[in-house]
């Protein structure tokens, strides 16, 4: 559509002069933006549509960069990024070198801070909105977090800790009956209570016109008749919410795709004197047919179509092959269940899902509870399998050391999105995990290539392990490599004549393919390549340690990493080879396409080429 | 006291013959014990001593371990440990090769998982419990946990998804308003009004008679009949708890102290058909003075005087003289601020709390709020500083990522009890932190030896530094080193001869007073003290490289330790020197004194002289 507002916007300030229809007509430009955009650039969609006018109405009534708002995960921050003096860049998001996809400080003033993962935003909001009662600074905090963020425990610390303060924090629950599946729990069922009770729609239809007689706008009414105004309500109501039970004073639930309502209620919020929670209904894909009937399909998205709203391309990819591949286990062997925090479509689950109901545990975005909840289903004879990006294990380490490692618990971790990951930039990158598990016992770490592997691995993983194992394969296709040789054990494979060879490359996981692409173009190498990690095999130690020179490539983090294990045990073992490690050191991994990723850090075949025939 | 019952108690079959005023005198009799025991061993006496009648109510209730008992932290299952089978044994807690000190399977079968760290249980039971469902074993399972445990997010985590199941899972509330220090948050203030919420105790009054007419207890009961008690109960209340909220029945509050009602609450929470909670109030401390009016004090402790009170030595610690240094520099910086999860009294805070309560903040056990609430902080312009025992901040792995790392916050962890800690055994070693900070960009490491390395480190930390900083020191005393030779520079001092020297030593922390010790015994040799870890200077790794021999002496764990870190450059740089690394290596470290744990693995005197003069 022609964009005859957005473009004049450089700030919020700008905002301020818009009113009424305007601001509807602005909404419905920076949806036909969105649309637009995430169709060529893929990006999180969904629940970008469901807060335009939510955050139409936010800059509207705040002071941004004076009154700070904290959005969670931050995938949600397109109409904010394109508020805040972005929507010339806006074509460029989640390019090597644009826009990113999350806030971002080094971006812009008005991004409080890089975000990514979910649930921080109230913590984060809350250290902000103390320091500014330290520093005498009577601006607002607001943090901005969806329902589905609410499923994990770090919000229910956050609100605990804030419950009692005097800080002007104003929790806005955007409430989209969603996290990125479906949402589940309790608390999820809760909120439904909150929306449909009787008790509320009662007041709405009896006491609204008398109680909007009583002024909450604008700056001189005095707190005490807001505060009565809620007395009266609560009263009306005869319960308090489980969000009053814990100190914060609680209003709603507001239309959020009412812009004037909105503006009502956050100006409301204003006048409390204390933590507010400020609950707001939105339609995740609001104003795109395709994205409001499908919203899990249309959360994170790749390029589409958008008239028919179907993906430009349907790369088959580990995810959609591991869930079909433990299906196939599972048919067999009732012992098996599957877990995943939030995340059944991305991890390839939801197969699973339809055809094991029973045996299928969405947690919620609870990684903690995830990996403790599968001890226990370990203990009592279940052989639990939880699907989970890499990135977002990170948020449970202390249960993998303390509920799994040291429990020996049989639980299997499919471990996606392993190494780099692409357009998801810093937040998302899956370097870490080899290095964080390498350090606990009790662990085999299992990094299959190509489809075929993995099916293998998962096989191991189950029937010849008995305590925890960990299978991590990268986002997208398999990197088949022709001509394999057989196995040396499940533990390595070879490749060229290794008793002749010079140099020796080492490696494990989709880059494999790249190291036998580069042994092939040059002279006297070999590879080894790993296919458990974690312990190295001691032949393949063994056949690497007389080499003169010996290159490990990795796709991860240096520190820790399974390159920087090996050349301990080869120093340790006197081997007197040169040793060089190629790994991401002390940096995190900006957005680009995973082949530039891999370009840049050295993990591509023609740097391989190049590093390994350097002239020293 | 003399013991009459409790060692005629082989296993919980031998409490179902007890009633009366024999359960009353069997709960004299282990209070006896327990202060007996702890006054000699030292370990969890405050805790233990609050949950006497509910331990023994339990195990008269249920049929352990088809019922399976789970405690939260578990270090409050000293009375279970006393009560299946291990009386006998029981003055050898927490000793080497002795009971430990928390739940433990490989001690008993009634021991379900190993514990030590907080807010497991209900994510555990509840694995166990839909395990039950699926394996049609009708079985309860028993989660123990006090409301300190639920100022962290995991348990949230878990009723959410408990809320909704038909798993019979019974979750203990034990509430003794206290978790560790005193609690904090607005969820302990909410539980304090549902213990006095007049509405409650009207319902006492009034109700309890009539209603107690309708019998709760015996299996032939209808659920239907106790499903209307709570009806009625809830039509009083005239509201519902938070627990119903999200799908839980709520029994309570019961006192915990009388056996014969808990056994009562404990059979009607059996007859409802899903996860209920019963909350139980409790006193920490209950039956011993001193412990009732020092909770904190006697939470953990070490061997102390049972007609005083007093500890048997009260020897000088880091954490002591870190709160005093933290107060020096807060008194002329306002900007300095603290934050504890929980452990005011544990990290040396409680000065601080008293001195400046306003720039104080005590989370509860919530680790991943509190690391990321202090990047808020820092945010706005304070200087947080986060004390945290090192196996804690396993509990926040993702917040440091995410929200420290990629912010580059200028926030400063005092990460106590580094290394190993003794008699708590393999949930409480501080042996992971160096490893996992290692892998994460932007983080400086300081390792002081003494206690005034530790206050100019904490000067540098910050003054000299703008991004996230870790200073890390041992539980216990300081390990000064006598004729300090001057700093090379903050990063690394040099002892002995490096220059002629044929082997080196390298080492960080407490360990080098053993180092330089070994060294003095030793011909040829040298030390080269770490400081600063990482990064490691180029100067000591150079200083380092060309010796003949070296070895590398960590307390901590091998894979991403600085030692791993250390050989990867040395090979790299093309040192031809045989290394050596003496770290844990893929192993928890068991319960001992600190000295028998140091020997154990090769980081005493005695061990560094033999290890670096044997003959190769």
């Amino acid at each position: 559509m022609e964009i005859n507002y957005l473009d004049k916007i450089r700030s919020p300030q700008d905002l301020k002069s818009l009113s009424g229809d305007k601001l509807n007509t602005l909404a419905e430009e920076i949806r036909s933006v969105l649309i637009e955009t995430v169709s060529q650039n893929g990006g999180h969609l969904a629940s970008n549509l469901g807060v335009v006018e939510l955050t139409i109405a936010i800059h509207k009534v705040f002071d941004s960069p004076k009154d700070q708002i904290v959005f969670d995960v931050g995938h949600q921050a397109y109409t904010h990024k394109l508020l805040t003096g972005r929507y010339e860049k806006f074509s460029t998001v989640r390019t090597s070198g644009g826009l990113t996809g999350f806030t971002n400080p080094d971006e812009s003033e008005h991004d409080i801070f890089f975000s990514g993962h979910s649930t921080t935003s109230i913590s984060a909001s809350l250290g902000l909105a103390q320091a500014k009662l330290l520093n005498g600074d009577d601006n607002y905090v607001v943090a901005v977090i969806g329902d589905g963020s609410f499923t994990g425990g770090m919000a229910y610390e956050a609100l605990n800790n804030a419950g009692k303060t005097k800080s002007k924090l104003i929790v806005i629950l955007n409430d989209n009956k969603m996290s990125i599946s479906e949402n589940v729990g309790a608390f999820a069922s809760y909120l439904a209570v909150i929306r449909t009770d009787p008790r509320y729609f009662r007041l709405k239809q009896r006491t609204e016109k008398a109680l909007n007689r009583i002024p909450v706008i604008g700056t001189r009414i005095s707190t005490r008749l807001f505060n009565l105004k809620t007395a009266l309500k609560n009263k009306i109501y005869n319960r308090s919410t489980f969000f009053e039970d814990i100190g914060f004073r609680y209003m709603g639930p507001i239309d959020g795709h009412n812009i004037k309502q909105l503006c009502q209620a956050l100006e409301g919020a204003k006048i409390i004197n204390g933590p507010v929670v400020l609950h707001v209904i939105t339609t995740k894909g609001k104003g795109y047919d395709f994205a409001e009937k499908m919203p899990s399909e249309f959360h994170g998205i790749a390029k589409f179509d958008i008239e028919t709203g179907e993906p430009l391309s349907a790369e088959k990819s580990f995810s959609s092959f591991f869930g079909e591949a433990l299906c196939r286990i599972a048919e067999n062997d009732d012992r098996i269940c599957a877990v995943t925090a939030a995340m059944s479509l991305g991890t390839g689950l939801n197969g699973f899902a339809d055809e094991f109901p029973e045996r299928f545990f969405d947690v919620g975005i609870a990684e903690q509870h995830a990996v403790t909840f599968t001890s226990g289903l370990a203990k009592n004879g279940k052989i639990p399998v939880f699907a989970v990006y890499s990135t977002f294990l990170q948020r449970a380490y202390d249960q993998l050391i303390h509920d799994i490692s040291l429990q020996r618990s049989h639980c299997i971790f499919a471990v996606d999105r392993a190494g780099f990951v692409g357009e998801d930039g810093v937040t998302h990158q899956g370097i870490f995990d080899v290095s964080f598990l390498n350090a606990v016992p009790n662990f085999r770490i299992y990094a299959p290539s190509s489809f075929s592997e993995l099916e293998n691995d998962l096989k191991d993983a189950v029937y010849e392990n008995d305590g925890p194992v960990v299978i991590r394969y990268p986002r997208g296709n398999e990197a088949y490599i022709e001509d394999m040789p057989a196995l040396k054990s499940e533990f390595y494979n070879i490749y060229g004549d290794i008793e002749n060879a010079e140099k020796v490359i080492v490696t494990y996981g989709r880059i494999s393919k790249n190291a036998v692409e580069a042994m092939k173009k040059s002279e006297n190498t070999a590879v080894v390549k790993l296919n458990i990690i974690k312990p190295i095999s001691s032949e393949a130690v063994e056949a690497i340690a007389g080499k003169k020179k010996i290159y490990f490539f990795e796709e991860g983090v240096r520190s820790g990493g399974v390159g920087e294990n090996l050349a301990l045990s080869l120093m340790e073992n006197g081997c007197k080879g040169k040793f060089k490690l190629i790994a991401v050191d002390g940096e995190f991994v900006e957005q680009a396409t995973v082949e530039e990723q891999l370009e840049k850090y050295g993990l591509d075949t023609e740097s391989m080429i190049r590093i390994i025939n350097e002239v020293e």
